[in-house]
């Protein structure tokens, strides 16, 4: 049938990967899905075919064998350009790391007021070990070390492109980029595994502790700069702004752009409306928690009235990795009980809130911490279910 | 007068400094002293005499001439005695690094229910310039150096003792003590001159980014370890707890000492119950702002409707250091508009948040960061005040 063949070839979503069933998409072109919460609580390790999508444009689609990586210090004119080949000379460094959508839960922020953006829920995060050459190894090669170099950003450019065929475009701060136990590596394994082209086959550069947005798939360039990455996403997204700053009074320039993402934890079962078994006076509760920066997560509290009383969790599951370099995230399990007068059919309020290792913890609620993008929606993540006697 | 020189040799705290009259003690044996909130705004760099003072036990009466360090890493057994003149050999480093107690802001969350601790209020905390040896270049003589030590922790004990000749005691993790980025400097000048006795004359341990009570001053060990400081301070005290664990429940070995500290403001100028002029409908609100860990204060919102409304403030003051090398806090400063049918003698409730450059921000409450020990009292700063037009 030429007539659709044409079709497809002239779209240029014609070559997305296949993906897995349970993927909820919030959006089909570009790809951006999640998982089912319950499925995502179930392991320490998200499988990479629940793993969040989060696509800005379509999936390249990238023949591993003659893939290059073009490398340019800016201050230095050093050039050079790795194969596949060449990135795996390097030795071989695994880290368990989370990444996050700066817009994950921002389905709850937009009950507060509307924002720009995809409606995600709880599930735009996933934890999974990636392994790859260190970035700061690959950038001694290009004479660019701590302590030696004046640049103050490196940036990524992705071999996915806009329809005016510019590429997506990230940096990061330089401290970040070459501090020895920073573990950014370019990645071209996820799980054991070749990356997944949705993840960024074949290197995807993870920048552990950092926000999604600057772990650039389908790497295809780096640029060590003093000057941030000028790409939109870089400048004129992914930034949190205070309440009052709508689209006729924002400026961009006025905020940083997001790099460490802040504490957060969701409710991962029961889910809202669900109807709960209660035994020996307490429901099961379950989900996950994580801080950026490296920051591990040291306590979690559960309530089961809408945050007037709070019990910490039992039970945290993580990586063994300490901070500042806990670049994982926790799952915790937790019997909550509910109040004395409570009977089939009651209505209780489950909150969640966590706490990291610098004493950090999470905002009570959105409207302090709306913004007009949607990001950074870390309030407590409060679920509404019914009890079962 | 034989009688009163007994009497002050009998007593441990005959030997105190003498103390700028502005502080305002919360204790006098052992001393415990804080300034005058408009006074702590008054400058970037807070003068020594005016800085917080937090005393546990006596201050020592230390001779610099005689003075010795000692070091001893339990893992190589390696020792080492450094003089004054020793320490001071080694490259002097300096930083800009704001110190707070874990308690600072305490009396606020007390309205909450009763805490044990000193009644603080906002101003526990200064910003200085600290110079001395790093502690990474002195441990390296030692033999001790990234990623070549088994060691997980660095203990510190202090020249002050309880009555049973018991050293103050407290250690910070590995990572933060062999950064070479980290700062932890063996301080032996404060704000250019030598340190204050109450500061620790003649050396302090500055961790910048962490908690006072790790900044041990009177420096007289060093322990390098596998285990942390088994002092009351580190195990028994100093840790976050959630809401519900009263004193029947605590387990103190269920919480880690508290390190970095989270994100944290307070409004300076005007004070609670004041009168304050508006002007053009506007109001002068001043503060300061700080986070631990490094990171920096990107944003500052304040509100003069007890948080219903914001705008971030226009003046933000700090050093020039990058995340997450921020040790130094913010002072800001904005004009916030009143309400329109504000009058004379109408009461407004001024609030200040804080963001960092990890995007974390205030809880907006203490009822649910409420701890039996008081710390981290990181809550909104909210003050009543009276407008006069
Ligand atoms: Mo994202
Ligand atoms: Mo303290």
């Amino acid at each position: 049938d030429v007539g659709t063949s044409v079709s497809d070839m002239s779209d240029p979503y014609g070559k997305e990967p296949r993906r897995h069933v349970a993927l909820k998409p919030s959006s089909r072109k570009p790809f951006n899905a999640e998982p089912p919460l319950p499925l995502l609580a179930d392991s320490l390790i998200t499988p990479n075919e629940l793993f969040y999508v989060r696509n800005h444009l379509p999936v390249p689609d990238v023949d591993a064998a003659s893939y290059e990586l073009e490398l340019n210090d800016e201050l230095s004119n050093n050039e050079k350009t790795l194969t596949l080949q060449d990135i795996r000379k390097y030795p071989k460094h695994t880290i368990t790391a989370t990444i996050m959508c700066a817009g994950n839960r921002r389905s709850e922020m937009t009950k507060v007021k509307g924002v720009k953006g995809l409606s995600w829920g709880q599930a735009a995060i996933g934890n999974a070990t990636w392994s790859g050459a260190r970035l700061c190894d690959v950038l001694k090669d290009l004479g660019v070390e701590d302590g030696k170099t004046d640049a103050l950003h490196v940036q990524f450019e992705g071999l996915d492109t806009d329809p005016a065929s510019m590429p997506y475009g990230a940096s990061i701060p330089i401290e970040k980029a070459l501090d020895s136990h920073g573990d950014v590596i370019l990645a071209y394994e996820m799980n054991g595994e070749p990356i997944p082209r949705d993840h960024g086959y074949p290197v995807r550069v993870v920048v552990p502790g950092v926000v999604g947005a600057r772990n650039v798939k389908w790497l295809g360039r780096i640029i060590v700069s003093k000057n941030e990455s000028d790409a939109h996403w870089q400048q004129n997204d992914y930034k949190g702004f205070a309440p009052n700053v709508d689209w006729d009074t924002v400026d961009f320039k006025k905020s940083p752009a997001i790099q460490e993402l802040p504490v957060i934890s969701a409710v991962c079962e029961p889910l809202e409306g669900d109807q709960v078994e209660v035994k020996e006076g307490k429901i099961k509760v379950r989900g996950y928690a994580w801080s950026g920066g490296g920051r591990k997560i040291v306590r979690v509290d559960v309530s089961s009235d809408g945050g007037h009383t709070w019990q910490a969790t039992d039970t945290l599951e993580s990586d063994s990795s300490r901070h500042p370099h806990a670049w994982g995230w926790t799952l915790w399990t937790t019997e909550v009980p509910v109040g004395k007068g409570a009977k089939t059919g009651s209505e209780v309020e489950l909150c969640v809130k966590a706490v990291d290792s610098q004493y950090n913890t999470q905002p009570e609620n959105f409207a302090n911490i709306w913004n007009l993008r949607g990001v950074l929606a870390n309030a407590y993540h409060r679920v509404q279910v019914k009890l079962k006697f």
